[in-house]
């Protein structure tokens, strides 16, 4: 068995399946991240849903999660191989975008922008940021795995396959 | 002449030509993006390098910006096609990313995130603002760019040329 063909059978279903539990485990991890907490009598509550970076992180999590699902049983049955690289490609864009945006947000809660007169707000909410980290890390361990993805499928390309070669 | 290589051609180059103009713009702009204004006789001054996200889209700009240069070199004489192809891909995801930061920042910067105390700031520094946006915009058409010609390498692959066929 060639290198292109074991890649194709073992390696990239691997890497999908890993990516399916990262990208899951990242969109529940930033769902449920919660803080509440009491500043003068005011109960202030953080959560996920206040921040428009968060929620799109959130979202194209869970997006990318979908797609690999569908992705492993295209290609468990070999099917339109040309098609799930360029979604490939699109999906690692969509995780390094959204986990982007969701870093820089959460970059400016930790240490804040005095320039812009923005405070960190980590010392008051310690744990929804834990838990925020948390859910980057592995959105992070996500995006990794999709470009390792797209990678291997450049460099051993659909059409060295007998399947799609052209006569 | 097949589509393939009429698009090896003219049209990549051409791509190449236009993001690189789009890379260098938005890295000017951003550059030189600056606003000084005063509250209570205090001088505050507006400009991108106080931000870590605007660093960060200026450095994957210019850097961008470079590799379009040597990209154009190597496609001309016909060089490490395989290579720039992956390179291209590892350069759209940083603009993705690059422009993805730096619009979640701007983007608070226009709104604010009232739960977490920050207020926006455009109000106050309405040129810098504009200017900032514009960075973003030429930065979103290079980011674009790049997608394009990603896909359409994937599309007319570098297998179906002649040069790299294997017997």
């Amino acid at each position: 068995m060639t290198m292109t063909k074991a890649c194709r059978r073992f390696i990239t279903p691997f890497l999908r399946v890993l990516a399916l539990g990262a990208t899951a485990t990242a969109t529940a991890v930033m769902a449920m991240s919660h803080e509440s907490t009491s500043v003068l009598n005011l109960t202030l509550e953080a959560k996920y849903s206040n921040t428009p970076a968060f929620r799109y992180f959130m979202i194209a999590e869970a997006i990318a999660g979908s797609y690999s699902i569908l992705a492993l049983l295209l290609s468990c049955k070999g099917l339109l191989s040309h098609l799930v690289l360029m979604m490939d490609m699109v999906i690692s864009m969509l995780l390094c975008s959204s986990i982007s945006a969701a870093l820089a947000i959460a970059q400016v809660g930790k240490k804040g922008i005095t320039h812009a007169g923005w405070a960190p707000i980590c010392g008051q909410v310690p744990k929804f940021c834990d838990e925020v980290t948390g859910a980057l890390i592995v959105g992070f361990i996500a995006s990794a795995l999709y470009l390792l993805l797209v990678l291997s499928s450049l460099h051993f390309p659909v059409s060295s396959l007998p399947m799609t070669t052209k006569p």
